[in-house]
């Protein structure tokens, strides 16, 4: 690509960094802004060099917060001796807007992948055996995406746990609300009927 | 979406304001930057200030540049007298990569279309025909898309253009090079008949 101004392919270069976003998609959205008004620029410049210089992560769960400790681990509200194991971030958000967990979460950073090269000592696998192992913890919820790395993951913290005193369950995997019977694979149907709950419990929910 | 932090928020707001890019995509994208080096956010949010500050219009044919008059219309090996009328930046870019134009260009900045509220007064005409009345001008060649909106702006400035001295044309339209005869629309191949070329000619190109 040949540009008439430094500055310009500068930005490009720079926006083209992001994932899922080419070289074409980059000169689109700089000559988008450049046909705004200067203060949308400035407003999203400011934004992202201040959410990258100030952003922390809570010293405790390891999700995303403005301060040390995050607004759910510091909410008194919450039951603090029920954690729900996440991947990441996005994972603590999908949850938090169902309304139905009032416990507390734990972000693991990724999930154990061999093939990409990420082994257990690169996600908070450690400080969440610390937090069972100080006795605080009753059950873990593993709410991992149910796929080969989840769910090997979800084992190599099962084993961590080997004698330490917690439940341990996972999140329930079968048909989809809303799904079609018919569509469902054969995986999932088969331990959907295996995981039958009783019916009346059913109408509860 | 809940956020836990109103940095993040503030990031995925901005970015999301962005044209094709929803808010699900700028979280991924404002994750993404946090998982970088700080270098990248700061580099980033730079070059998108500075671009927006700093980048100017070509005076004379209103191409993005650096400078108050850009390197192709104060460049002295190419032709003045000849002008490529263009859509905007991107086609000038398009156009440059292929050497095919040795004459200087004239950006519209967008073209004339009522249902948008586009009129021949949002864009850059009147300082086209300027150029034409001052006599400078020896042939104009439209190169806008061949759709209804770019055959109304070229016949908007050729009756502009009226009793001027200037030779018009307009870029061929025809059956790409590599494509397939069968699958070209109609109206292409018609035209690409009519329009046919003399073949010791082609052999030239």
């Amino acid at each position: 690509m040949e540009f008439s101004s430094k500055l310009l392919e500068n930005a490009v270069n720079e926006i083209s960094q992001l994932p899922g976003i080419g070289k074409r998609t980059a000169l689109r959205l700089a000559l988008h802004l450049l046909k705004q008004p200067k203060e949308q620029t400035a407003n999203l410049s400011q934004a992202l060099s201040q959410m990258r210089e100030d952003l922390k992560f809570c010293k405790s769960c390891h999700n995303i917060s403005d301060v040390e400790i995050c607004e759910i681990c510091s909410n008194p509200l919450r039951k603090k001796d029920i954690i729900c194991v996440v991947e990441d971030v996005r994972d603590v958000m999908a949850i938090e807007n169902t309304a139905s967990h009032k416990g507390l979460y734990h972000v693991l950073g990724g999930k154990i992948n061999p093939i990409e090269g990420i082994g257990p000592h690169d996600l908070n696998i450690v400080s969440l055996v610390n937090k069972v192992k100080s006795g605080s913890v009753k059950e873990l919820i593993f709410a991992l995406s149910p796929t080969m790395e989840g769910d090997t993951t979800n084992f190599y913290i099962f084993k961590q746990l080997n004698g330490l005193e917690v439940q341990t369950s996972t999140i329930a995997r079968g048909i989809s609300v809303g799904d079609e019977l018919e569509y469902a694979d054969e995986i999932t149907l088969g331990r959907s009927i295996l995981n039958r709950i009783p019916f009346e419990a059913s109408l509860k929910q």
